[in-house]
C-alpha cells in the first residue's frame, strides 16, 4: 500500500510503498477511504520542535480519516468487515484515575496514531477496537474524513454553553470555521468571527457567522462592546492560539462570561487576570481532544438531523500521493480543510 | 378607559368604562398597545374552581402585553414616558429567602397582576417600577404582546438544555408551540410535537417541529424509541397537563433523559416512579414562571438576533371589546395565540 | 468451596459445598475476603414476584464484598495475585449508547453478579477484569465489603450537591444510615434522619444525624418547615421506597429544592405533581447503582481521608454458613449492615 | 461620633470627630457593634496607585462590620430599630444586565461603601436598605464583624465545589484562613495550606487544614503530586496573588481540576496556558466579592449549624481609635484577622 511516512528525523516526507499491516485479537483493520489534513502534519511534514521531540521515525503519520473495515481480530464483535466506520486516534491507557472515572479524553497516558503509532495516511490502518466507531452510511466520506477536528470543534463549542448566547470565535483555520458551524448549530444568536485573513473570513461567511471581523481593522474588543450594548460577548472560542488574538478575547468577554481556550500559543503568554478573570468572574475552560465517545455521538447527532453543515468548509481534495502539493496549499492558508484520497 | 372586568364571583366577565388609574412614587402608568389571551383568562372568565379561590372581584384581568409609559412616579428612573415596554406581571416580596438569593420567579409570596391584582386588559396598566422593562423599538408590538407566556417557554425549554439533543414537546397549545420554536433557536436537533388536535399540529408544523404526531394515533414512546435506534429522546417537554400524556411522555423519555414539567395536570397523578425515574436516572424539573429577568434578556436575544421566529403562532386579534368572541376561540382549541386590541 | 445457594424457583437458600470456579482471560479469580448482605438477598431467599420473573436457579447469590486476587487471566494486567480487591458487580455491556458516553452505570443491558450470574457468597468469585478495583491495604475489609451499598450512599449523597445545605434522609436501612454519615462528610450543615424503627433512629444518631425523628410520631413536613425559618429542607434523600414517605418528603422539601430518589416503591405510586414539583420548581433525580468508577474514587478518598466513618453501621459478622441466621437478623430489621465471613 | 477618616490625597489617617450621619427615606442608620480590618485599608492607609487612582479624601473607610439598626428611613421596612444586622458593602446599581439577571455582585457599577462613600470605622453608618441583612441573635459579633471577608471565602470555596475533593489553598492571610475553615465545613477532604509565613502556617493548622507547606521549603507541586498519587489537587484556591504562586499552585492542580482566582497580582502575569489550561483541561474562575444574599445565607447556615469554626482565626482586638497600632499589626502580617470597636 502506499503511504505517506516520516522516514528520517529531518523535514520532509517520504511517499513509502509499504505492506499492508498486521492486526491482532483486539484490533480491526480499516481500509482507509478518505483522510483529511490537520495542522499538527504540517508541524511534522516542517519538523518543528515539538515534533523533534516526540516523534520517532519511521512512522506513517495522518490521524483523520474513515474507513471500511477490512477485517478484524477475533475478539472484536461491535464491528465486522464492510462496516463503514471512523476512529477516536487518541488511545487512552483505560487504567488511570481519568480514564476510570470517564474521562478518558484526558487520560494521562495517551498515545495518539498518526503521532507515537501509525496512523492514516495510507491504504490501510490498524487500530484497537475501543477506537472505532460506526457511522451511519448516509454520512457522506467528506464529513467522515474530518470528524477528529470536527470533534475538536464540536466539544470546544459544547463546552462553552453557546445556546442563546452571542460569541466571537478567535482565528478561522478548520477548526475555527468548523466551530462557526457548529455554534450556529447548537443555537448561538450571534456569530462573530475575527482572523487576519481576507481568505479565511470568507469562508467563516459562508460557515454561516453573523459578521467576519478583519482583526487588524476593526478594534475587536471595542466594536463588540459596541454591538451589544457595553456588555461584551458571552462566550469566546479561542483558536487561533495568538498571544495578542488571546488578550483581545478576553477584553471582549462579557462580565461573567466564559472564555474556552483551545488554540495553542506557541509559549506562556503574558495575561491581566486581575481585570480579565477575577474582576469579571469569567469562566475559563481549557479544551484537549474531543470526549470519548460523548463528543461522536453529539457530533453525528447535530450531522445527521441536518442541523450541522460543513460542506462549504471542505475546500480541496488531493490523491494521497499528491501529499507534497497539498500540504504547500495547507502551509499557504489559502483553503480550509484537505482531503486526501489513497 | 374600557377594561375586561370580573365583577362577581360567577361565570362570565364585563366589558367595562372605567377611571384611568392612580400611580405612586415607585410606579409606572402604561398604555397598552397590545394584550394577548392566555389559558389562565379562559379559567377566569369560566370562573372554575382555582378561579373562584383565588379571585377578589372586581378585577381587571389579563396579563400578557406591551404598552407606552405614560407617565412615571417620582422615584423611577430606568424608563420615562415614551418608552416602549412590557412587564413581568408575577410580582416578588423582595425579601423572603428566594428572592434574596436570585429566584425571585419562585418567591413564596408572590402577587400577580391580572389575578391578584388588576391587569391589563385596559386602556391602561399601573405596575411596580421593578417589573418593568424596556423593549428594543424594533420589536413588533405582536411579539412584545406575548412575552409572558413566550417566557414560559423559554424558561422551560432552555433548562432543559435541548442544545444538540432530541426533543418531544407533548401538548401544542401556545406554550407548546413556543416551545417548539425556541428548542430550534436553541439548538434541538429533532423536535418531535404530539397534540390531539389536527389544527395544532399544523401549527405545530408551521412552528418549525421535524414531526408532528397525531397522540391518539401514534404510540409515541414506541415510535420515538424507533426513530432514535432504541434510545429514547433526550428531553421531554411536558405542556399538556394531561396525566396520559405525562406518563407517555416518561415512557418516550431517554435513559438518563431530562424531563421538563409545565403543564399543570388537575389533580394527583399516578407515576412509576421506580422505572421512569429511579432505574433510568432520570432528571424531573419543574417550571414555574420565567427567571426575572434572565428569562427576559435571553428571549429579547433570540427574537432579536433573529433565531426566534414565532410569527405564524400568533393567529388571530380582536378588538378590546371583542373579547367574548376572542375568549369563545380561545376556548375551541381553534386558535394559536390570540391578541387584544385596547 | 462453600457458597449460599439458590437451587430451586422457590423461598430458600443451600448451604452448597462447591468446585472452586474457572476463569478466562479476561477474569479475575478472588478468594472472598469478607461479603455483605443487601436487601436484594433478602428478596431472592425469600423469592419474591421480582426474584422469580429475574433470577434463574442456580444461582450463588451476593454482591458485595472485599477478598485478595487468587489468579488472573494472560490478558489481565491492572491487578495481579495477592492484591486486595473489590468488585463493582453491575457488569454494563460497553457498547450501548450509555457505555459509550461515560454512563456505564445505566447500561440498558447491564448484567449484575449475584443476580444474573454467580456472586460472591462463596469462598471464590470470578469476574471480568473491568469490573475489579484495587483497594488501598489500609482500608479495614469490613468497609472493603461494604464498598457497593455504600457506593449507593455515595452516588445518591453526591447528585444531591449537598455541600452547606440542610437535608433529610428518609428512611434509615443500611444505605440511608450510610447516607447520613456521607452527607456529613460532604458537608451537609444539618441532617434530619427518618424513620419508624426506634433502632434504626439509634443507629442514625450514631451515624451522626443532627436530629433523628419518628416518622409515625413527628408530622415531618411541619416540623422541617419550623426549624428552617418555613423554608423547607434543601434537599430530601428518598431511601425508603414508601409512597408515604416519599409524599411527605415531597411536602418537606424547600422551595427550589432537590428530590433524590432512590428508594423503590412496590407499584405506581399517587404524586402532587403541580404543587411538589411544578410550582415549587423542584429538582428530582433518580439514582441508580453507582458511578463506574467516579464513586468508588469520592468513596475511597472519603474513606481514606478520614472524612468518612461507617464503623458504628456495621452492626453484625456471621460466618457464611450461618447465612440463614444472619437473613433472619436482616428480616427483623433489627441490623444496620451486616457481614458475613467466608 | 469618633471616624477614622482620609482627609487628604496622602499617606496616613485621622481619627476624626464627626457629626452623626444623616438618612434618607431608603435608608438605614446602623451603630456600628464590631468592625474589622481587610487588606484593602491598609492599601488605603498606605496610599498606593490603587487607592490615589480611586479615592475622594474625605472618606471614612472600612467596609466590614456589625452593628445595630438605630434608625431607619419611612420606606424601610424588613428591618427596624434595635435590629442586629450586617450589610453587603458593594452597592450595584439595579438595573445594569448583571444587575438584572441576578448577578448583582458583578454588577458593571457598583459602588463600594467605604472607598465610594462612607464606610464602617465610626459609631455609625449609613446604608441604602436593600444592602443591610439581619443576622441571628446568636451569632457572636466577633463573627458579625467579619462576614465581608467570611463572604469573599465562602464564594470563593463553594465555586471551587470542593465536597469529597483535595484541595490547596494558596496564601494564609485572613481570607485565604477563612477559606480553610470553609472547605472543611463544605466537606473538602484534604486540605493544603501554603504560605511562606511560619506565623500564617500555624493559624491554618489552628484553622483546621490537614497539612501546611512552608511555601520556600516545599516544592508544593511535587510535594502533592507525591501525595495524590500522582494526581495533583483537584480544586486550587489562589489566595495569594502571588506571580509565583499562581503559576505553582497550577503545576499542583490535577488534570481536569479548578482552579479559583481569588487573589490579586500586582501587574499582568506570565502563564503556561497550554500545559496548566488547555492540555489539562483546566477550569478557572475568577472570584469577586460575594454573592448577594446567596453567599450570606450560605455562610449563615454554615455558622448557624456549627459546622463552621472561625474563632482562632479572629487573633486580635483594638478599640476605634488605636487603629494606627491595629494597622501596623496588619502590616506585620503578625495576625490573623482583627476587630476594631468603636
Amino acid at each position: 500500500m502506499k503511504a505517506i511516512q516520516k522516514t528520517k528525523p529531518e523535514s520532509g516526507f517520504k511517499v513509502a510503498e509499504l505492506e499492508r499491516p498486521n492486526y491482532g485479537p483486539d484490533d480491526v483493520l480499516i481500509k482507509v477511504r478518505l483522510a483529511a489534513i490537520c495542522g499538527t502534519d504540517l508541524h511534522i511534514t516542517q519538523w518543528d520542535e515539538w515534533s523533534a521531540s516526540r516523534i520517532h521515525p519511521p512512522l506513517i503519520y495522518g490521524h483523520e480519516f474513515c474507513g471500511d473495515v477490512e477485517a478484524v481480530g477475533h475478539q472484536v464483535t461491535h464491528v465486522k468487515p464492510g462496516d463503514y466506520v471512523s476512529a477516536e486516534m487518541h488511545i487512552p491507557c483505560e487504567t488511570c484515575y481519568q480514564c476510570m472515572t470517564g474521562k478518558r479524553h484526558i487520560c494521562q497516558n495517551v498515545k495518539i496514531a498518526g503521532i507515537d503509532m501509525d496512523g492514516c495516511y495510507a491504504g490501510y490502518v490498524v487500530l484497537p477496537k475501543n477506537q472505532v466507531i460506526k457511522l451511519p452510511e448516509s454520512l457522506p466520506p467528506e464529513y467522515g474524513a474530518c470528524l477528529d477536528s470536527l470533534g475538536n470543534a464540536v466539544h470546544a463549542v459544547s463546552k462553552g454553553n453557546v445556546s442563546g448566547k452571542s460569541v466571537l470565535i478567535n482565528g478561522c483555520g478548520p477548526v475555527g470555521l468548523f466551530s462557526i458551524a457548529v455554534a450556529k448549530a447548537l443555537g448561538a444568536t450571534r456569530i462573530f468571527a475575527s482572523d487576519m485573513s481576507e481568505y479565511r473570513l470568507n469562508l467563516a461567511r459562508e460557515a454561516g457567522c453573523t459578521e467576519a471581523l478583519k482583526a487588524d481593522k476593526v478594534n475587536i474588543p471595542e466594536y463588540l462592546h459596541e454591538v451589544t450594548q457595553s456588555r461584551g460577548v458571552d462566550v469566546v472560542l479561542e483558536m487561533s492560539g495568538s498571544p495578542a488574538g488571546i488578550r483581545s478575547g478576553f477584553k471582549a468577554l462579557a462580565i461573567g462570561g466564559t472564555m474556552i481556550l483551545f488554540g495553542i500559543p506557541k509559549s506562556t503568554i503574558e495575561l491581566d487576570i486581575t481585570t480579565d478573570i477575577i474582576f469579571k468572574e469569567a469562566t475559563v475552560l481549557g479544551i484537549n481532544g474531543r470526549e470519548i465517545f460523548q463528543t461522536w455521538f453529539l457530533m453525528l447527532e447535530l450531522l445527521e438531523s441536518g442541523r450541522l453543515d460543513i460542506q462549504k468548509i471542505i475546500t480541496h481534495r488531493f490523491p494521497l500521493d499528491a501529499f507534497g502539493e497539498a500540504i504547500e496549499l495547507v502551509r499557504s492558508g489559502q483553503s480550509g480543510k484537505v482531503l486526501l484520497e489513497p
